[in-house]
């Protein structure tokens, strides 16, 4: 699997591991409220995680963006669809995210070698 | 019809009005992609429409949010589906979001309203 | 009372109502969270609120500001603290932050009046 | 004389006044580099002003805005030269910049106003 | 002692050191009051630290957070204490503000294994 | 020639080419934007990086940062233009920018050693 990959998904588990065993009780809530709100319900999965991907890009937080890149993937967005959702994104938010849809674009080929070469040989 | 949608669209005509009347060909170009990015595609207008105002949210910015109220209510976004929309919002952007989302709120109200009684009478 | 007070106060506690009988989970609970937060815990109420009065000048929402300075006004903050607090988040967040100090300043001393003349006569 | 731009000053000089009469040490010296940074200097305080114009445009500040654009004015800024400014922060900061955008041009043309009918009659 | 910590450190050092020698007043008066703003006052350094920390994870500035936890460390604040820190910005900020955290705790524990062990053998 | 420059650029122009490659019609017309609004106009290009620059500074953003002090230097902008740029950064972004203007004074450095050293011999 592409290294790139593992490593931010490995960091992200072990350390949200840590924070979670921390017990503080709003962090942990707020942990939980983020898996509920991207559930299907009057709205799809697909759109809820296309609408995080670009509230990420906006915002401007490369891991964020990485998240919900693998959720579109998992969610079947489309490289087409995808760059619509990066023009948004450099529309409202300016070129200032630029630089973060150039490392997207990266992590998103690295998902697409991850599904065609899963075990990375 | 209701103030606040009138003042609201009066004031954006008249002041888009002068800036692309300067003639200065980079702000007319802006205006024009910004056009073009909604228009639909690979993605739905109303799906862009819902990242134009998830984008509009998490960047606190009440004329954006105003604007792509009007445009997800033209769509035909539902109130269950807009509140899936501020649900987003204000998880990935955090409480200082709500204040945004009281306004946003009223806002959608008035557009409910105008449909039910477009005269104002 | 001071007018800018109960204007505050009264459309926040409107919109708030509106917001909640949506009945979306998520912001429900979003809401339930914010109220936890701020409770007595390791560090006292005071400080954290406090810590929310410096993030929504940093992050500069005259509302969360409102709402803040309200809570550390009843949790007894002096006004030598209130500077002090105003002076990290204008050194931390720049002179972007001066505007919102002066509306801050503003909403403080209504809140100040409020407690010699509670009955605004 | 324009009643926005009247409006606009006297309530930043009334609260600036309060502010620094706070007598908050680090307040005062923010104060004070602020009349510092934008003097004469290697760059014109003409280039420095456009530069915290440009500043505040992207950061969505409007009364920071209104004050850079007041000094631009003084500067001998032309309209054609704030456009150019204008399309350098809508282009970096994105549409979410128009609103303010808007805005800033209404102001403009106050202050051209207040030139030419300084005593507002 | 850990590389994590001695990196940013000196790298911050260094850099710092060859800002103040380009001589530039205005910057040399920032890191100043920089200096001041935390000193005890109406407030203790502690809560003007934590205060520090909790803006610089909402506007998520990774550089900025060690430095604070650097000194918060520094002023005894506890685990428990960090993580209701992290609370509010996680809460205020959204959860654009976990990646931060995630790196936040990892650097607590650095801080935390050098007092143990402090020539990191 | 220094490695921190060319692998910003290598980077930059790869992953540039592949978002022009996915033949979004938006995102090719954004970067077609970006090229015009540095050119000659009523302000000169010099002028335009130099707000270019301290809009990436306030908005924190590094590989913009990167960008804009390679214009400036090939616009001539000498270091001490360099430092009030930075100035007027810090003062109106706040502190939290300072992490980012010691990454830029490093930058600014290897571009320097660029022209000395072309070869990197």
């Amino acid at each position: 699997m592409n290294e790139k990959i593992t490593e931010f998904r490995d960091y992200r588990a072990k350390m949200n591991e840590k924070i979670l065993a921390a017990n503080n009780k709003v962090m942990k809530r707020i942990y939980n409220i983020d898996t509920n709100t991207y559930m299907e319900g009057a709205l799809s999965t697909k759109v809820k995680e296309m609408m995080g991907l670009v509230s990420s890009m906006v915002l401007r937080c490369d891991d964020c963006v990485k998240y919900h890149l693998e959720k579109c993937h998992e969610q079947g967005v489309t490289t087409e669809e995808l760059f619509e959702i990066f023009a948004v994104a450099n529309l409202v938010g300016g070129t200032i995210v630029i630089p973060h849809t150039r490392r997207a674009v990266e992590y998103w080929e690295a998902l697409q070698e991850e599904v065609l070469n899963p075990s990375g040989v």
